[in-house]
């Protein structure tokens, strides 16, 4: 009984998820979920990507936190339609937490909505927001051995950042780990080298962002 | 339905806890659940803490990760018993688990029990795995936000953190921030700093650890 309740939740949360990709797709908007454990940089690379994307590709974050509004007000001051939906003890967004918050943005001025999940490498993995692609985070300070501890976060990410390089001359860290291990998992996302800080592989980041929907040069 | 066979499923995971617990005190063994996100460093702390503590308080390691034996191979070099508990999509280890690593050690050799959870900032909180008290780490670079944001994790430690201090220099962080943060909802539990790197803190940390089970000084 319990395993058919579970299975009818589940089942209502992919026809959601589904409801909520046809609906960006009929507004010719794409939509990220960005994924990461806590304090892996997301809300400071969405702070510098949205101002950058320049005015011909607006954006909107749906940004989850268990409590707080602090990630919301620091993306608002980004010039992004923000929209922070707070979990309480839940680990992780759902496809109907998206679906509601997208109800209040103006989607048909968008061309980008970027979902910053709770932060967590376990929850958030394999569950469908109805987001298109799925950017995972991974911080130095984190260690080069969550690769293979968190594969079901890292195998169906569509692109991977490496972030805070700019500590990889002060910690010990072998980024050489982290290419191997993905290289048994996904080898189709790209590894880019982030830094919010020195703007390392920003215009990579950028660039890869930008084709996902094509128009005029970031 | 489906509240009933969660609530059930609940009870037995208390009755478990307490079960564990009563037998820890038998044998005069002292348990810690060790909590944070994932690369905090929480197995370096173990791995520098558990020769600290000398011959006269042997330490075993419960540890918790959805994949791998990294670190239990990385434990075993300190000379702690060590039991690796993979839970696979699991993000929080159970009471059950505990139990069924218990029966695998040596538990009348020992003065401590270290329970190194799943790295998550959520989904171990308030779960009780038999557990005498909550240690709970909280890196520097994470950022000095995380206490407002996970106040369910902070809440009821018994003994807060703060690691990579050598970071401190690198990193901008407010320190005070994070006391401020702690003062509205945990006022009980002290606040150390500490790098495993320069050893700031360490002799703090090992005195804490010591009046818990007192004996001869560490």
């Amino acid at each position: 009984m319990k395993i058919e309740v579970v299975q009818s939740v589940l089942k209502a949360d992919r026809d959601t998820a589904r409801r909520t990709r046809a609906r960006l797709d009929a507004a010719g908007v794409v939509a990220f979920n960005v994924m990461s454990a806590p304090g892996s940089g997301k809300t400071s690379l969405l702070e510098r990507t949205i101002p950058a994307l320049g005015p011909d590709r607006r954006s909107a974050v749906l940004v989850g936190d268990l409590q707080t509004t602090r990630d919301a007000e620091r993306l608002g001051r980004s010039g992004a339609q923000v929209v922070q939906i707070n979990t309480g003890r839940g680990c992780h967004l759902s496809a109907e937490q998206v679906a509601e918050g997208l109800d209040r943005l103006d989607v048909s001025a968008l061309s980008f909505v970027f979902i910053e999940n709770v932060g967590n490498m376990v929850c958030p993995a394999g569950r469908d927001l109805g987001e298109h692609l799925r950017v995972v985070l991974l911080s130095i300070p984190e260690g080069d051995d969550k690769v293979a501890k968190y594969p079901t976060l890292f195998q169906p990410a569509d692109v991977i950042l490496l972030t805070k390089t700019d500590l990889l001359g002060v910690l010990d860290y072998d980024a050489g780990r982290v290419r191997d291990d993905l290289s048994r998992i996904n080898t189709a996302a790209p590894l880019i080298e982030t830094s919010v800080k020195t703007g390392q592989g920003m215009a990579e980041w950028l660039t890869w962002l930008a084709a996902r929907r094509p128009g005029p040069e970031p």
